[in-house]
């Protein structure tokens, strides 16, 4: 879902960066979408890759992507020196406490918008929202200084705290609808790219939210 | 959702049976709803009502309705005798293991529809997807044997196991459109009513399941 929302919620997805996701899944899934030709993904930690290849193959076989260039290096400075470059970035990271805690600031989201080109797309990982809601909010309300549209979007993640993860999803397009996906996919494609989760029914619906969700966010 | 879902599905949900639901959280919510003007709880274990009494009082207020009649006996007994009685029947079980098991049979749907209308609803409890999936399947087809049309819809429930709840819902009717509901409350009558999670968007988006499911299912 990470990889599919943003991806589907463009027009034109040609070049990706990850941010994180050093397990390797997210590179697996965003190298499926038909339309994607590069994908850059910048990893701080190379022990993350090393461990996931070892213990993980399902998850790292991602990295063996032919679109795919791993760079092990800071997010932060990579972007500082790509600007306007990507489609669509994705922040897969793990949860803002101790070293993931400036993927949620408002300067990162500053430096997002620059390294995308004008019709970009975010998506990050933003918790879950039957704990640290608050920290959910305070995330959308910086990427909303930065970009036109930002949505909230659910999905189930049993192995995950609570059993459910939210990402929050950002175009600078004001005018895009994030909850139409640009790109439909028959079931056929979805057998083929072996999407097990995403169509394009979950996709709209991973953005209603429940009351007490749309009450704290203002939505 | 078990107690909103089926009730909005209804068009005119006037009197409901709920099977099991001991904690009293059921017959909170379906009291709730304008329509309802009458509803029996069937609990067959008492011990469950005076522990929630006691220790869950938030979820036990239910039983002080005063729509509610609440009756300690066998749910199998209770329905032999009062056939084409009920609008909605929600059966509020633990999971299909020990005492709740003969609740996810062929013959337990089958008493269901003598005791409802000729329009009722069912809605129970049918499991999660990330486990026991099978089982949900197997419910999902012993229902159908007796109503004319079967969904399944989700809701996160960050308590139970793998953090989401399966729902079966059946309708006599076959024309029942489900997934549509035949209420749409207002954002001022969901806050009087106390309405957290359920809305209508949500009703509708409960019904949209993954790919992985609705292979399994074969919807």
């Amino acid at each position: 879902m990470i990889a599919f929302l943003p991806l589907c919620a463009h027009p034109n997805p040609k070049k990706v960066l990850i941010v994180g996701g050093g397990d390797g899944g997210v590179a697996r899934e965003i190298s499926k979408h038909p339309l994607v030709e590069e994908i850059v993904q910048v990893e701080i930690d190379e022990k993350v890759i090393d461990v996931s290849k070892e213990y993980l193959p399902f998850m790292s076989e991602g990295f063996s992507s032919p679109k795919l260039t791993l760079r092990i290096c800071d997010g932060f400075e990579y972007m500082r020196k790509h600007q306007a470059e990507f489609d669509v970035i994705v922040t897969d990271s793990s949860d803002p406490i101790g070293p993931a805690v400036n993927l949620f600031t408002e300067s990162y989201f500053a430096l997002l918008k620059k390294a995308l080109k004008c019709d970009g797309i975010v998506c990050s990982q933003a918790g879950a929202v039957w704990v640290g809601i608050d920290h959910a909010k305070a995330t959308m309300e910086h990427c909303k200084k930065h970009f036109g549209v930002v949505k909230y979007a659910l999905t189930s993640v049993p192995t995950y705290p609570t059993g459910q993860i939210g990402f929050l999803v950002g175009s600078l397009d004001k005018d895009n609808v994030l909850e139409q996906p640009k790109r439909v996919f028959s079931e056929n494609e979805l057998d083929e790219m072996n999407l097990r989760y995403y169509n394009s029914d979950v996709h709209k619906s991973a953005f209603v939210l429940p009351n007490f969700v749309r009450r704290i966010f203002q939505i």
